[in-house]
């Protein structure tokens, strides 16, 4: 049902305090992640293996954290290092212990078998350095499953309907015309030029956005690549009126008016619940010239998750309600399908191996 | 467990605006309703059938309404006429429609085989006329299961106990004799006369009313069908003490010197959730002698009504602890009993046809 | 699942006023209490035996209970001594009546075979006279099967943990060190000696405490008995600092210069809830010296209560999402692991007798 031999997000960077233990349930299992006095993550099974108490109300101590019922303490390897009361401890006293790598302001897990974990799929993209955009943070808990998620990310088309006056602001492109669409090893890329649309504030909502009395008009360049088992690396670019004529399907090979950055990430709670990590924001350069540009850009991205929330969420319940219906396929579904046949290859990969 | 080839209350008309969707849920299928553009009402099945999203939470546009999330946008008859991006649109496309007939202030749907729909088994009887009387509307959602409620409006016996203090007005006589119950082909009657009652405040609570000296005692005839799938059709009348005693066990002859109509609809959500449709009032006549007297009979009604809730839904919660306990029966059952078979009867015609 | 043959707390004396009925679900059979004109309680099956109505929404009248649904009324036997409007009544129509007994201002249910019921088996000890001790009492609803709290109150080691701050007030030795534990027929006995300990302030809350600037240390006995079917009957008494090591693990031979009992009773609701009843207090002569005292040990215990209340709530849940994960067991689960032996005895000589 989930894939597990990959990294999801598990907290933001900033969630997670030096002293604080945190509870995370990803795909059905309950971690408690906690920071060793060097800083580095630990991620465990938040289940004491005496009574199971969750560790994620216990304390950390050193390196280690202590189930604060009857006083067990775990290493960050999760084996019991201490029973009070007691001297010699059996092997079998121990916790699973998940890998953990901490990146771009993201703590990521890794699922399945520990010895495949590799950071070299990590989702985030090689060239990302965070000096060089200025990226706010966030997250939304959603009672939809990941998939529907997944799909709404693979196919912006929707962005005409749901987000209609906000991101669109009005641009029914979105859903008359198609993007291009490239299958990767572990997910797509889509590309796609949206020509003439007025300025940047796009991305405010209608009554913040200024209305000069004539806007310019420019062209837009949308490219993110969706990524196993549910990450966005979007990038949007802003280009002089005509660009994306010249360009045809390419991508533009020159240096943009306005550039940003979005990284998403999907995490599976339980099969209809999930949490939705977002970073995203303007290029640093950029913000310097304009001061509130990153907070207004990300300000609008929370009004339009919130209506991407109430759709899926409304998708959600009407699937427990008609659990037996087919879904139609339309045209705009190719990334949809496409995407959802890697997610099937890895999980039949996987098999019952872990 | 349903009866399909019915008229079920879906909405009070006042519910259903010109330009808002309304999402109802009607024997454990969602459905929405709209206008189009000449007022008449529409019932779909509640789910696009793209990826499922409620058509609920879309738009009216003309004579069909839109899903918000890809913009398939579906005709009265629940045939999809739009697919933004995509020319051709296969015949399978569409959603299923309910045949829907609005009158009297309500709105009916058929849930079964639509070719069979019969506007002349809708519950409102044809001597109805709006203008004679002074009817006032209410719904109540109740956690209890339809058939609950049908028991409770098909035996008034529990006036005596559930409303000792409102309807009954400390009146014994519900439960100590017994009125004449009559079969129907699709449902009961039940008749009887209290003899000897106060005035109409009886409807009005306890504090309310005016206690006069020697308040005028009067007989009181109560008269109702009850029908598939659970609709009653209530008229109470006031008479002249003695008048009762004359009539013997027989409906009145004579102008009563007062009367009020009640016209009540159950309709299942779930197998144990309902909603309870409502309109209740005096002659006209009488109302415009009386202005208050509708609003006071109606707020009466209202903390009746609320009895009745707290009753069958703390039933409700006992059938969920007791699923195996039989129910031992007593006289007063006799109506509940026959309608029931009435029931029964309807639903093992309809076996799996629908 | 559940011992059947014993008694179990249903509710404190003061609950049960005299003439309103109580509802209660024990083992997970809704009851309904009430008391008779002379005072005495009854427990019936909270089930009218027509339409499974609750009769603790009904009214007591006289030594009898009415639904008020159809005003079926039942004797404190159970059985139904009037059906309004129907002159003869068939045996059949009765409810099961449990037998209770009152005693120490608390409700005792029987819920198994009643001519097995025996009250020489109530947890209650003989010596018990409440004029000797000022108890207070409470109770929790807690979201967590009654074996977890059995399990909580048969190792004080969690008291170093859960109660650092409160009842441990930093004492690490109830971890540390292992109680005497003794087998009963109906449970144990857990005895121990905590030397050199604080005053009886301990019992408060760190900040609520005098701070003398030497505090008297003493040694402190802890002595209690878990009985069958979750009933604990705790003295702790204080005595001068040397007196425990001169007992050895004896019980003190001597007066105590304080002492204090606990009454406390763990009853199923279902298999995951449950209500936690509790009484304590001071002996009499001492709170007659110091009046405050009764109230203040409540106040740091109702806190203290909270504490496992979290606690094993957090557990349960973590139990609902690892049901098939072992526990592993440690030194010192000893007396948790007789106790549930002991259950485990009963319930097989149960067997399916009730």
């Amino acid at each position: 049902m989930f894939i597990r031999n990959c990294w999801y997000a598990a907290a933001l960077s900033r969630e997670l305090t030096a002293t604080q233990p945190l509870a995370r349930t990803v795909i059905c299992e309950p971690l408690v992640l906690f920071r060793k006095r060097d800083g580095s993550p630990v991620a465990l099974e938040d289940r004491c293996c005496h009574r199971h108490t969750p560790l994620s109300i216990g304390r950390c101590e050193g390196d280690s954290i202590r189930c604060m019922y009857h006083g067990l303490r775990f290493d960050a390897a999760g084996r019991c290092v201490e029973i009070p009361g007691q001297l010699s401890i059996a092997d079998s006293m121990r916790v699973r212990a998940y890998p953990v790598h901490e990146t771009a302001g993201w703590l990521w897990v890794w699922m399945g078998d520990a010895q495949r974990a590799d950071t070299r799929i990590l989702p985030i993209p090689p060239w990302f350095d965070c000096e060089d955009w200025d990226m706010r943070y966030g997250m939304i808990e959603l009672k939809a499953g990941y998939t529907l998620i997944n799909d709404n990310l693979c196919d912006f088309s929707h962005t005409a309907f749901v987000h209609e006056k906000t991101f669109a602001g009005g641009e029914r492109t979105f859903a008359e015309t198609l993007p291009q669409i490239t299958s990767l090893e572990r997910g797509i890329r889509v590309e796609r030029w949206i020509t003439d649309r007025r300025t940047i504030e796009e991305w405010l909502p209608e009554d913040a956005a200024p209305q000069p009395s004539a806007p310019p008009r420019l062209d837009q360049w949308i490219a993110y690549d969706y990524l196993v088992p549910g990450v966005m690396i979007m990038r949007v670019e802003m280009h002089a009126a005509g660009t994306g004529q010249r360009q045809a399907l390419r991508a533009p090979s020159q240096e943009p008016l306005h550039a940003n950055l979005g990284i998403h990430a999907v995490t599976p709670v339980t099969s209809d619940t999930s949490r939705y990590y977002y970073s995203l924001g303007p290029r640093s350069c950029e913000t310097r010239a304009t001061p509130g540009l990153a907070s207004e850009m990300f300000a609008a991205a929370v009004n339009g998750f919130e209506e991407d929330r109430r759709t899926v969420e409304a998708q959600q319940e009407n699937l427990r309600r008609w659990p037996l219906a087919d879904m139609q396929a339309i045209r705009h579904d190719r990334g949809v399908l496409l995407m959802s046949s890697v997610m099937q290859r890895l999980q039949n990969e996987e098999g019952d191996s872990c």
